[in-house]
């Protein structure tokens, strides 16, 4: 494509991405934008002012000439984690910052806006091509930061004793699931990751050849009602269903179901960005840990899928699915929506066996947006497909996701594979 | 004074004291009302709804037949810490807290106000003097809380990279202090403690006869720059003029200077809400902890006076000086303001040497209004004469206000005494 | 009395409180002096070491012209917080260090003792008065450490799943316990302090005038009996009963019982110095901490004594019980030993409601020593009398020991006293 | 091999390794078996009681018809982490125990082993493989707690300021350092894992194909030389170079240098067991943690091999180097000792860059033993190639050794690699 055709298109997608951010904040009090419950949490005006702070440090201070800040003090505010950009302020204090108001940061966002309008009508054509390679890079962090923003202000919601209703949709109520079924995949060898076409992280690439052992994958995700039974066979009080580090997270973190599940006399109840309500038994369970899916795979006498199994099973599928375009905010029964799906897009993102290492000869981009990716590649597991709280344009069948074995905030599910013998 | 004199009075006050709650908050943005910066930090909303919630539970739904609450679980919310009440939020998570909102918590305070009002204009006589008690209560109460939102919005500003001002005025800068001189009091038998005229806290009960020792004691408050002296001296390198608890404090928490202190080259700056200013050497020192002020004493080869010291000798003084009334929000140099004045009330809360524990016969008021002072009584230091924080009506010379010995965030500073030797 | 005759004398009790620290571990293995089981514990070997450094540093290092340090990094390691002596090893790793092992710890013992022989024998004459005094506070050093010495190795084999017993002595059992009385003394100016006659320590001094109101005390200690009703009646669990401060701990330290008991089945046990047993209820309740004695107070409708009144009571008493002369390492039931006692001395130390704070123009001593005792007079509460770990020698009615009000690693215990009221 | 000749063999490997534990201790005094310096460290006669337990557990109750428990405690105190067998001691508080004393441990010891040689002298026919093979993984084991209590005592000896010597040994000082090359191989696929002749613990199964791309990967170690560069250089200060984790262990641990350098002047100074001595250049750096082996790695431009890269390119060398059999206790420079050896077995384990996660169809033991290794696939990174404290019968070219990525006290060390680029 060329790059006169592609920017206007670009301009399009950006104010598409942007207004996407601002409709989500659309039911909120000002006060709703201010709260970290958590360190992993950040407030909601923050990630309205990081997102912009992307642009403004990575496009307008690089591309347009004698670019003064928009405020002094915003790089050391809104800069999450990029060392080679500076100082920043601590992390877990995001939510001690009354100032800049909720009205300021919008301010912010749409004088950043303006500017990035004027510098994509008007690029220098040398510059085109990077210009828009790192506006593509701030359209899909923006899009990640929109899925943050979703689980962040859950978590915010979940903490309070009024359990506030986020977004109010009618899901219809699911009455069955079809049963999980297992496919099987012969051995073979596998070109892995992106194959260049389109948009990827750098932690996508290079894609390589990788003997991927026979093996079979489950039909679908696991249901609450599934996992309920996990729990109620005592899948929380017996230490050789866990890892090690799991068991120590199960005691120190007195986990007993899901995260955000109570139980009310003999019923589980949970909340959702839709109101507290009673569990659906054929919902994909999600809001579970790394610890919790391997534990609940080992009870069934499953394992979870590598990524590369993942990958091999449903790179080929079309993604649809219950992503932030429906503005669910939840996972959804299969009845309810589509029995033939895999629900392997969209609904939760599941965990997979990989830890998040680079692939064979990989290598981060140069200069502080090398810093998205690579740094992180330790102590973390690779989750793939989408959540509910993705955009679909942000999700492809390589896109590797990555989290730390004991966070639950996201919408994490569970996929059971195991070993490629006959069934 | 009778019952019906009392109570129409006594509506003026409250509606002047609720009035006065608000006005604080008038230069506020909706998001400062949220934040909680340290576990002793209470967002403001929430001072604004806990002063409403005392005058619901002790007065509304004691006194009003068939009272329902204004909310179900604003009791649990907004309870600080009376068990016999019930469950409570956890204090140190108040700014987890987004919802209610703060029009909400408004709206709350209003309905309150015209029950109240209700209340106050046609009471069971019956019930009007234990009404007009617990009124009376409520009120100071209230003020109490006016004088912690003001230093807990101090530390949310002082957070802020942004240091945003909370209230403009101009304090005349102060270009010199009256030398520091001492006043000897001989030996004596003192009744101590609160005669029963007008309002006392349970906790300055009963008045009982002390021998004081001859003592002396300080003219004026110690200022900035003879505190900057001791800073300069190495008073925080040196473990000799310290109390060993004193020592772990500074070593842990790394003190260097009063809190808010920054060195800018070779000039200290410190935050007020005025703005964030070079220190003045004339005004008097705060944002000390007890263990700084006994440290200074020491250096300066004094000692803190005791309780009884200093109401013996202030307490024939004029309730006079730089409250809350002037809208100053910080202490101010004797020159710019009134040189003859020993600065006992007002500007700073002073630190005395006296552990706060009950008076001899001391005996708890019944019911829940009971743990408003006796079960703080362990652990905590005296302290004296009000700031410039506090409401002038709400001060009296045996007034006892109590924090813990490494606590800085109030208003508190230090004047010195000693034994009562010839000088 | 003439130094000549004080010197010799000196010489026995230097050797026999020497002596004492040593038999005290004769029944120790070597791995027994080495272990630290929480910050407040030392090791065994630990002390026997920083009592000899104490004579090492403040008598030979001083005395004796050209002393050469026994060893170069003793003062480093057995420094215990004498800030003015110089750096020092973290306390809390203490059982960190394997060496010097017992033995030399030993040797070092010995060697100290010959030096200091020596120089009890040809004293300089201007010095003798210095000596005497710091060999006397040395003792008393020594004493107390060996009462810590005794405690701490009760901490560590407790927490052995071994428990083994530190020393076998048969206690006869109580069958029975005299009724509580209590004494009332009426008002009156009492002279509170030593009188100066014989060895004090600095925070004893000066002796002073003081209004001591009417008070009731009680005739004998709180048996375990009557502290297993308070724990029957709740009261554990119910927070009105307890100081602020005291609830929290009850809550974060998750108490239950005092320090050492175990439910098994409905029967309470303990662990003690002679064995693990099951609680005898005639015998003094011990190891509370002060919150846990003001709770019981309070359920009561009693309060704990203050210093004074306990002083006032029990000053003319003869200093005979139950002390480390005995070597039961328990306190002990009255029918056992001596009905008629009021148990003031030995047995327990007694917690009061009094702060530990300097008398009226305390002043601590000059140098190192002055360390001993004034920095420590914030945050923790006197308590009075002695315990089965304390020497005879070591006690006087002025005697003021001190701790946190959380600790009960001590041999602490409860005595109740109320106002004057008429009974 | 028929089992009659296997378990007379086994009878002397069985004391010979049991032999070498209490040689490994024959310097010790019974103080510096006691002492546990952080939660990663166990004391030595919990190694050698641990080890016991492990043949009395797994073996004697099992294969001895009527056997009673040596003592009815031991298995409480010295089971390790098999929830199988029941509950246990906390391991952070394992340096709590001064009893069982050394010498009982001792006695533990040798009864074990008498009821062993006894059950290897005349074993059940039917059980004599199954015996076989348990008593072989108890031997690994044990050479395995040797390593550890090796390291553990260093841990130990290091925290006290006396800087005690473990083990005398006079090591040739090294002169210098061959330079460092690169062998090339290219991609291929290779069979991984262990072929199963002989001994393998399960995670070394199954062998199974993977592509190995094209690597390089370094000739020799790196040396202290080379790391003294990289500190020079920056290299804990510049956040680059890390890993994210790595850099919030940097801060928060205030790593400057590996694991026991100290500065003294402009010299870099370490504790070995060997005792305290200047740094010497040549030597290869030990005790850096993954994050500091990638940092360095980073700096150089290269990476740390993959775990299949390290097997192919060592695997058929020759098992020989400087093992625990030569009692050097540290590494030694190449020039001292075997200047055409790659380092590879011995010395150090080398880090790589593989997660610790189960081969492709990996399944765990049967039984208790079953939680020796797969439990804790999770958050740890492969070490290969064995150290100065490894035993040279116990290691392999599968062997897989895994520490978390912020471990330091173990004799780990740093070998590059890079992609298969033409140098």
């Amino acid at each position: 494509m060329s790059v006169e055709t592609q920017l206007p298109t670009m301009r399009e997608r950006f104010m598409a991405v942007r207004r996407l951010s601002e409709e989500l904040c659309k039911h909120l009090a000002a006060e709703d934008f201010v709260v970290q419950t958590m360190p992993d949490v950040s407030p909601a005006k923050w990630h309205l002012a990081h997102t912009t702070w992307f642009f403004e440090t990575f496009l307008l201070k690089k591309f347009i000439a004698g670019y003064r800040d928009y405020h002094p003090r915003y790089s050391y505010i809104f800069n999450s984690y990029y060392n080679a950009v500076g100082d920043r302020h601590c992390r877990a204090n995001r939510g001690q910052l009354s100032r800049p108001t909720v009205a300021e940061v919008f301010e912010y966002r749409h004088a950043v806006n303006e500017r990035m309008q004027a510098l994509l009508e008007d690029p220098d054509p040398a510059a085109a091509d990077e210009i828009s390679a790192l506006i593509e890079l701030g359209l899909h962090h923006e899009q990640q930061h929109q899925e943050l923003m979703i689980t962040d202000l859950k978590h915010v919601f979940a903490c309070s004793p009024l359990h506030p209703v986020y977004w109010n949709c009618a899901i219809l109520y699911a009455q069955s699931t079809p049963p999980l079924r297992y496919t099987r995949f012969p051995e073979s060898v596998q070109a892995i990751g992106h194959d260049g076409n389109g948009f990827g992280y750098d932690n996508e690439f290079p894609r390589h050849d990788k003997i991927v052992p026979a093996f079979q994958i489950g039909s679908r995700l696991i249901t609450n009602g599934e996992y309920i039974e996990f729990i109620t066979d005592g899948g929380y009080e017996r230490p050789e269903l866990w890892l090690s580090d799991g068991w120590s997270a199960v005691r120190q973190q007195q986990w007993r179901a899901p995260l955000y599940w109570d139980l009310e006399g003999n019923d589980w109840h949970y909340f959702t960005l839709n109101g507290y309500v009673k569990v659906n038994p054929y919902v994909p369970v999600c809001h579970v840990s790394f610890y919790e899916a391997d534990a609940f795979a080992r009870w069934k006498g499953k394992r979870l899928p590598s990524e590369e199994e993942w990958e091999v099973a449903f790179r080929n599928e079309e993604i649809a699915g219950n992503f932030v375009d429906r503005r669910y905010f939840h996972p959804v029964a299969l009845d309810a929506c589509s029995p033939e799906s895999s629900q392997a897009y969209g609904d939760v993102w599941e965990w997979t066996s990989s830890p998040y290492v680079g692939y064979p000869g990989y290598r981060p981009a140069a200069g502080a947006v090398g810093e998205y990716n690579g740094k992180f590649m330790c102590n973390q597991k690779v989750l793939r497909g989408g959540s509910c709280a993705t955009s679909q344009s942000h999700i492809r069948p390589t896109y590797r996701n990555f989290f730390y074995p004991d966070q639950r905030w996201q919408f994490m599910g569970i996929r059971l594979a195991d070993d490629g013998l006959e069934l």
